[in-house]
Order: structure tokens, then C-alpha cells, then sequence
């Protein structure tokens, strides 16, 4: 499996927040900040996630913003 | 500062590639994974940034895809 | 505070409307037009946002796009 | 012509920056701010933009990020 | 009519999923696998889609993931 | 392999434009219209793609506007 994108991690499903149309899914990742992902409830129930399972978690570089507070 | 986005991490340049544009930035974040992030010349100028500097790394959640391999 | 962004408008909030896991912002910017951010409702937390409040928009240029009409 | 996004601004192209691939769109929109958009080569040419030409700058919601600082 | 995004397509709508503040609008297109788009509600009711009604679905190239299996 | 994304489609390489960031990777669909992907060098070559190569075409609903002409 290889994706076009330069960001790729590996995360664990910490919690899924429901709602009519879109869900946010919480990740814990190796690292001190957590990470949140929105798709459609859709989504979710073809990946079939529940809290504990293993997932890549895949951002293109164009997404990714740099701050310099 | 308070950002209105779900994932934000702490990262290190460490390297900088221009083309005539954009450019990529790549990352050193505290996990195992690296990141990066592309942005137009005139961004990393307004910027200034450097190898080593430290940045502010911040993703929409919308724009997080998870995959389940 | 330096952004690697290209688009970059203060604006004052004037409507929230919330959902279950979303939210819409509608802003006020100096220009005819309207603007709006769509986030998690656990962002417009963090953020602390309400009606009449000043904020930045941010907007990387690759996901603006341009129509002839 | 209606569009599916809640930001909306009518721009005037003041300057065209190209790389091989992409290229940089600088924009004067009824505001104090500038605005940009990054497209590839192949959009501008089916676009025809040239300096001076008036575009509709079309942002999903989704896209746009708060910052407060 | 001319759009600064290299995907575009004709899309029919098939079916509209309604939340608080975003829906999908899920597509038909002349290919095997069908598309969606989520929104916001105001942007649905600006469109005034609605089932079996022709639309133009464009998505700018870097917002399109390749994966090799 | 799955994916949470409400777009996917088969793709076949048809044309890949390089710079020295991004390249541009033209796809066949089996629909009338093209498609595009925009990425980094970097993930083109970890992609290791070439023309004719087979892909998956990947896009987030919340990345696809709809536009009624």
C-alpha cells in the first residue's frame, strides 16, 4: 500500500462523537498531541471503526499549515 | 493563540526544497512518523524559516483521511 | 504571529450556528461580501467564540478557487 | 451560476506568478486584505487569466480556518 | 463558464442526507463508482438541489489522493 | 483496504508533469471527463508510478462543490 501523500501516521481510535450527517473520531498517536479526523458517518461504518482499533492516518502536505507563534 | 482546527503538533525543520512557486517543508515532529507541508515561496519568506527553527504545525480535521489497511 | 498562508482577513463573528459534531461561523469582513468557517463544535470551544468577537481567517491558497464567469 | 460554498468574493488578478507545474494568482478583493490562489498551469491557461481580469474567488467553508490571537 | 480545477464532471443528485448545519449530497456520474459531496445547509438551499437535478461537481487537483494497492 | 473517503474511483495514468515540488499526474477515468492529482515529487516517487499504471483516485465528500449553471 502506498499513498501520495507526505503525512502518515499511525493512530488508535480514542473516541467516536456521532452526529446526523459527519462524526469526529479521536486519535491517539505517538506522540504528546492528539489528533481528530471529520468524515461522514458513511465513512465511519465502511471503515467500521470502533474505540481501540489501529488506523493510518493519511494528511497531503497542501493541508498541513506551518505557524510561527 | 487559540486555533480552530483539531490537530496541532510541534514541529522541527528540517529541511526546506524551493521550486519557483511552492516549496516543501519537511518536518520533525516528537512520533516515529515525519511530516511536511507545502506552501507557496512567499509563505516560507513571510515566515522566515530555517532548518531548526521550531513551528506550529496545524490540520483541519476535515482534512485527516484515515484508512483502514 | 506569522502564517504560511496567503490569505489572511480579520473578521467579526456574527451568527454560530451549531450542530452536533459541526458548526458554522459567519463573519463579517471589511468587503461586500460574506465569509464563513465550518469547524468541530470542539474547536469553537477551545476558540471561546461568540458574537461580535474579532478573529483572524485564515485560508491557504491552494484551496482557493478562481471561476470566469 | 450557483455555487455550493459559503465564501464568495469577486476579485481582480493583479499579478501572475508561474512555476513549471503550478502557479501563484495574486488578487485585489473589496477589502484591505490581498487575497491568492495556487492553480496549475493547465487551470490558468483554460481560465485565460491575464492582469487586470476580474474572477469569482470561491472558498468551501470547510476551508477556512480561525485563528484568534 | 470556466473553472480553475482540473476534475470536472456532470454529476445527478441521487440522494440528500440532512443534518443540523451540513448535509450529502450523494452523485450519480458516468463511471462505475458513484461520488458525494458534503455542504453546508445554506449552501444546499442557495443551490436549491434536489433529487434527479444535473449538477457540475469540481474538485482542484490537489485535493485528490492517489493510492496504489 | 478501506478508506474514509465517499469517492473513489479507478484511475489509469495517462500523463505525469513534473517541476521541482510538485508534478501533476493526469488520469483516465471510466467516465467521459479526466481527472487530475496534484502532489510533491516525493510522493510521485514513492508512488513509484508511470504512464499506464493503474491507481486509486481518492477524494474527500467535504473537498468535492457542487456548481449549478
Amino acid at each position: 500500500m502506498k499513498y501520495g501523500a507526505r503525512n502518515q501516521l499511525i493512530g488508535k481510535v480514542l473516541e467516536i462523537k456521532k452526529g446526523t450527517v459527519m462524526c469526529q473520531v479521536q486519535l491517539e498517536i505517538p506522540a504528546k498531541s492528539p489528533m481528530a479526523s471529520v468524515m461522514t458517518i458513511d465513512s465511519l461504518e465502511e471503515l467500521g471503526l470502533k474505540v481501540g482499533d489501529s488506523v493510518k492516518v493519511v494528511v497531503k502536505a497542501v493541508n498541513v499549515l506551518l505557524v510561527r507563534e
